[in-house]
C-alpha cells in the first residue's frame, strides 16, 4: 500500500494521542495505532480506569500544546532482548514484539517530541510544521478487543479525524452530520415507508402502503423502459427441491446462505437466493427454436439468503431481497444486441435519477485473466466477442468504466454499475452478466436453422438490483424527497378552513386522483401552520392551498417542496405540471 | 342419510351386478357394493383371475337381460349361525356379519330375481319396472384394497354409472367428455399457461409468460373494481420467526401443513401459510387514531403449505398458493359499509366473468350455532350486528346464499362464494371473514374519539381467492376461451403471403401493441391453414387475416372466434373493438 501524505500525518497523530494519554494516564498501556480513512485511532488498556468521550477534550488540548515541540522524528533499530526491555510493562507491545521476531523482521523504535513507540515508520517529516491543530480533532471513545479477537480483553480506542485543513475536517464533519439527517432507516420511519416487527425478525422488512407505491414506482419505471424490448413477465415458486440446486451448483455455492425447508415428508427444499434456476425450467418447458430466440424473461420476486444477524442494516442489507430480475437466453448472434439493449435501460432509468453523473458513479468491466485463460469455460470466440463488445458499448454509450482484468465469472464477463450513496458508500445496483455455463448444466438447447441441437447463451441482468438496497441509497440520494414519479404522495390539497373550505378542497382532490395523481386531503384539525411542516416533513413535492381566493376564482396556486410557485392554475393544468 | 330413489336404483343394481358376475365367475366371491355419485360399484375377489375392461361387455349383457325376472325385493332377518352358514364360503361377507354381530344389530339378507345378499335395504322397489337397462352401464374396472387399506388385499372393483333415464346417462357422458376436454392440465400445457418441473419439485407451478399475463390481469382486473374504496397495498415478505405463529396460534392450528425454515442460527423460521399475522405487524407500526379507520391492506403475494403429496392436482390443488389478499382493519361501526363493499367487488368481478348465475354459485353464510353460543368469543352485540348485516346484505344483493348455523369460526362469522366448474366440483373462491380475535392476540389497538384505547375489527377478504384454483376453475369454465381482456393474446395478425403482406401486417402489429393491446403476429413460414388451426386451438378472441384487398384498400376484417365477422374497419375501429 502507497503511503501518501495524508496517511503519514494521520500516523503521526496517532503517536502523537499516545503521548498526550500518557500525560493524563501514565499507568495506560498503549496497544496499536494507526492510519484510518477520515483520521486515526489508538487502542488503550487503561486499567480499570473507564475513559469516556467527555475525557477526550483534556487529551485533545494536550495534543494541540505537544505538537509545537513535534519539529521531527529519529528511529532506530533494536534487538529483541532491547525491544523487551524498552516494553516490559506493556504486555501487548511484548506479543508484538514477539510477532515481529518470529518473522525474522527487524525491531524499530520511532521518537517524536520525546515520546517513543514500536513502529515501522511513516510519518510526517515535521509534524509541527505539517500539521495544523485544527486540522484534527479527537472524536469519539469505543470499546475493542485486543487484535479484534472477543476472546481477548476488551480495550479503549479513541477515535480522531484528521484532514489536510480546517476546511476539509469541517466538511466532512458536515457531511457526516448530512448522512446522519439521510440516514434510510431514520427517514423511513419519518416517511413511513417500511418497518420492522420483532416477531417477524431481524433482515424481514414489511413496507407500508407508502414504501408499496415507492417500490412499485420503481418497477413501473423500470417496465416502461424496457417495454420496447419485449421483455415478458413470469412468475415462479419461491421454494425448490434442493435437487435444482445441486445441479445448478448453487446449492454449494450459498452454503451457510441457504434457508432449508423441511416439509412432512422426507424431501429437501430450499428458499430461493436467486431465480436463475426456476427460470431456467421454464425455457426447458418446450422444444426452442432459433426463431424463438431471445427469449427475455423478467419478474420482480424476493430472494432470501441468511446474511449473519450482525450484518444487517435497514434495508441496506436483509435477508429478504426483491431483485428487478431478467434472464434472456439467446443465440451467441444476439449477445450483442441483447447487452446493448441493457445498458440502454440502466442508462435511461439512472440518468431519470440523475445518479448517472461523472464522479457519482463507474462501470466495472470484468474481463479474463489474459494470463490465466484455461480457468475459463465456453467457446473462445464467444468470449472475445462478448468482451470486446461490452467495452465497445461502454464507449459509445459514454459511460465511466474500468476494464478489470481477472474479475469475471469463470462462466462469463459482466459489467456492474457501482453507484456511491451520500456517505461515500459504494453500492452495486444495475448489472449484466453473461453465463456459458448454466445452460449447460441444465441441458438447455434449441434447435439451429441446420437442425442441429444448440445450447444458448444465458444473460443475468438486473436494472435497480435489490430493491430493498435501491431504496435505501434512494432514500439517501434525495434526503426522502424523491424525484415526483417515486413519491407516495405526490401533490398535498390543503384546506386553509375546515369549514368553509373543505367541500371545494374534496372536489379539488376527487379531480387529482381520478385522473391518477397521489394526492392527499390535509384536511386535520390542526393549524395551517402545523400542517404545512407535516407536507415539509413528508417532502411531498407539490402543495395547493385552498382558501377563499382559490374557491371564488377557481385557479389555484401550487406551490413546489423547494419554494418555486406557479400561480393562476386551473386543476387541469396542475394535472399536466405534475404528471410531467 | 335420506335414500332417495335414484340411489335407491343404484344400489339395486350393484345387487344386479355381483348377480351377473357370478353367472360368468361362479368362484368370485363378492364383497360389498354401495351406490355410489352417478352410479354404483361392487368390489370383487375373483381369486387369481384377471378381469379387465373387455371383460365387462358380457357381464352389462347378463344385467339387462336378467333385470326384467327382478320384479320385488324379499328380505329375512337371520341369525348369526345362519348368516354365517349362508356365506360360509365368503370369508368376507363373514367379517361384515361378525361387524354387524358385535354392534348388536340385526342381520337382514335380501333377495331379488333369485339372487340374495346381506344387505340392510334400500333398493327399487319393482326393478324390471323402474329401471330401464339403458339407463345404466358398466363403465370400467379398477383395483380397490379390501375395506380401503392397503394392507389388505387388493380386490377388482367394477363400476356402474346409473341415472333416471338413457338421455341424463348420455348427458353425463357427454359431460365427462367435455370436461375431459377442458381439463385444466391438458389445456394448461396446450395453451402454455404453466409448466412443472421435476427439479423445483410437485404443487409448485411455473407460470410461463402467457400465464402470467392471465394471472395478472385478473390481479388487474380486480384492482380497477376495488379501486373506488381505497385500498392500499402492501408487501410482507415470505418467512417469519416462528414466534409470529405462535401468538396467532397458526403455528399448531398448521402443524405438518407449516414449512419449516432452518437458516445458519438457531431462530427457528417458517415460511408464511396465510399473510394476516404479517399484515397486523403494519398496523402495528404505528400509533392509530379513529380517524384513521379503517385501513385496507391488500397484496397479493404467495404462501405456502405442504399439502400431501398425493393430493395434489395440476394448479386445483398446489402447495405454492397466491392469493388476491386484503385485510380490513375498522371500527365496528364500520363493519357494515366494509363487508357491502366486499360482496360488491366479489359480485361486480364473477358477474364480469359471467359466473354469478343461478346453479353456477351459491353463497355460504356461516353463523353461530344458536344452541352453543357460549364457544364463540367476541362482544355478542358486535356478533349480533355482524351476522345480521351479513344477510341483510345477501338479501339486498340478491344473492343465492344459505343461512349455516354453527359454521362461523369461533372468531367471527363469514361468508364464502361457492362456484361449480365444469365438472360439478365446488371451489371456494370469494371470501370475507369477520376476525375478532385476531386483533386481540397482537395486541392491536387505536384510540377512540374519547380518547380510550379499543380493539379494531379485522376482517380477512379474497377476490378470487387462490389465483392457482382460480385459474384451474377459470380454464375448465372457459375451455380456455378466455374473455378477452384475460386472454394471453388478443388478436392474431395474419398476414396471407409473407413476401407480399408482411411488412403491411407487422405495422398493424406495431399500431396495435402500442396502444396496449396484446397482439401475436402469426407468420411462420407455414401454410395459412395450418397457421388458423394453431389461433383456434390457442383460442385467440380475434384474428385479422392480412391479404391484398386489406393492403389495398387499408380497411380490414376481424373474424371472432365463435366465427362473428366485422368487415371493413379501420386499425382504430378494431383497436375500440377490442378495448371494448
Amino acid at each position: 500500500m502507497e503511503i501518501n501524505d495524508i496517511s503519514k500525518k494521520r500516523h503521526t497523530l496517532a503517536h502523537l494521542l499516545a503521548q498526550a494519554v500518557l500525560e493524563h494516564y501514565p499507568a495506560a498501556l498503549p496497544t496499536l495505532g494507526p492510519a484510518i480513512d477520515n483520521g486515526f485511532y489508538y487502542d488503550f488498556d487503561f486499567g480499570g480506569e473507564k475513559i469516556g468521550d467527555e475525557d477526550i477534550k483534556k487529551i485533545q488540548k494536550s495534543m494541540r500544546k505537544n505538537i509545537n515541540k513535534w519539529t521531527h522524528f529519529t528511529h532506530r533499530e533494536v534487538s529483541p532482548e532491547e525491544a523487551r526491555g524498552v516494553f516490559k510493562h506493556n504486555p501487548y507491545k511484548l506479543e508484538l514484539i514477539e510477532e515481529i521476531i518470529s518473522k525474522g523482521e527487524t525491531i524499530t523504535l520511532y521518537t517524536c517530541g520525546g515520546f517513543e513507540d514500536l513502529c515501522r515508520g511513516g510519518h510526517s517529516e515535521n509534524p509541527a510544521q505539517e500539521i495544523s491543530g485544527d486540522s484534527f480533532k479527537l472524536s469519539h471513545v469505543a470499546g475493542a478487543y485486543w487484535r479484534g479477537d472477543e476472546k481477548n480483553k476488551m480495550l479503549t480506542r479513541i477515535y480522531g479525524l484528521a484532514f489536510e485543513n480546517e476546511t476539509e475536517l469541517k466538511a466532512y464533519e458536515a457531511q457526516l452530520e448530512e448522512a446522519k439527517k439521510r440516514d434510510h432507516r431514520k427517514l423511513g420511519a419519518e416517511l413511513d415507508l417500511f418497518t420492522f416487527s420483532d416477531l417477524v425478525g431481524p433482515g424481514l422488512p414489511l413496507f407500508t402502503p407508502k414504501g408499496t407505491i415507492v417500490r412499485d414506482s420503481i418497477v413501473e419505471k423500470i417496465a416502461g423502459i424496457q417495454k420496447k424490448f419485449n421483455y415478458q413477465k413470469v412468475s415462479i415458486p419461491h421454494i425448490t427441491k434442493a435437487d435444482l440446486y445441486k445441479i445448478s451448483g448453487h446449492y454449494d455455492k450459498y452454503g451457510d446462505d441457504l434457508f432449508k425447508v423441511k416439509g412432512r415428508g422426507d424431501t429437501e427444499f430450499c428458499i430461493k437466493p436467486m431465480n436463475c434456476p426456476h427460470h431456467t425450467q421454464i425455457f426447458a418447458s418446450k422444444q426452442r427454436s432459433y426463431k424463438d430466440l431471445p427469449l427475455r424473461y423478467v419478474e420482480t420476486t424476493t430472494v432470501y439468503r441468511d446474511e449473519q444477524a450482525g450484518e444487517l442494516m435497514g434495508l441496506s442489507r436483509v435477508r429478504a431481497i426483491s431483485q428487478d430480475d431478467g434472464h434472456i437466453f439467446c443465440r451467441p448472434d444476439q449477445v450483442e444486441e441483447e447487452i446493448k439493449n441493457i445498458i440502454y435501460i440502466i442508462k435511461e432509468f439512472y440518468t431519470s435519477l440523475d445518479m448517472l453523473q461523472d464522479g457519482k458513479y463507474w462501470v466495472s468491466l470484468s474481463v479474463r485473466d489474459p494470463k490465466n485463460l484455461d480457468k475459463y469455460i465456453g467457446d473462445e470466440t464467444i468470449w472475445n466477442t462478448a468482451e470486446t463488445t461490452l467495452e465497445e458499448i461502454c464507449k459509445q454509450e459514454k459511460l465511466n468504466y474500468k476494464r478489470v482484468e481477472g474479475e469475471a465469472a469463470f462462466y462469463g464477463p459482466k459489467i456492474d454499475f457501482q453507484f456511491k450513496d451520500a456517505i461515500g458508500r459504494e453500492w452495486q445496483l444495475g448489472t449484466a452478466q453473461l453465463d456459458f455455463n448454466m445452460p449447460n448444466r441444465f441441458g438447455l438447447e434449441y434447435t439451429d436453422k441446420d437442425g442441429t441441437k444448440k445450447t444458448p447463451v444465458m444473460i443475468h441482468r438486473a436494472i435497480a438490483g435489490s430493491l430493498e438496497r435501491f431504496l435505501s441509497v434512494a432514500i439517501e440520494h434525495f434526503a426522502g424527497a424523491f424525484p415526483v414519479w417515486m413519491s407516495p404522495v405526490q401533490v398535498a390539497v390543503v384546506p386553509v378552513n375546515a369549514d368553509a373550505h373543505s367541500t371545494f378542497a374534496q372536489e379539488i382532490f376527487n379531480t387529482l386522483t381520478e385522473s391518477g395523481i397521489r394526492a392527499e386531503l390535509v384536511d386535520e384539525n390542526e393549524s395551517l401552520g402545523k400542517r404545512v411542516r407535516y407536507i415539509k416533513t413528508q417532502k411531498i413535492p407539490f402543495t395547493l392551498v385552498i382558501g377563499d381566493k382559490e374557491k371564488e376564482s377557481g385557479k389555484l396556486t401550487v406551490e413546489g417542496r423547494n419554494d418555486e410557485k406557479h400561480e393562476n392554475l386551473t386543476v387541469e393544468e396542475i394535472i399536466n405540471l405534475i404528471k410531467k
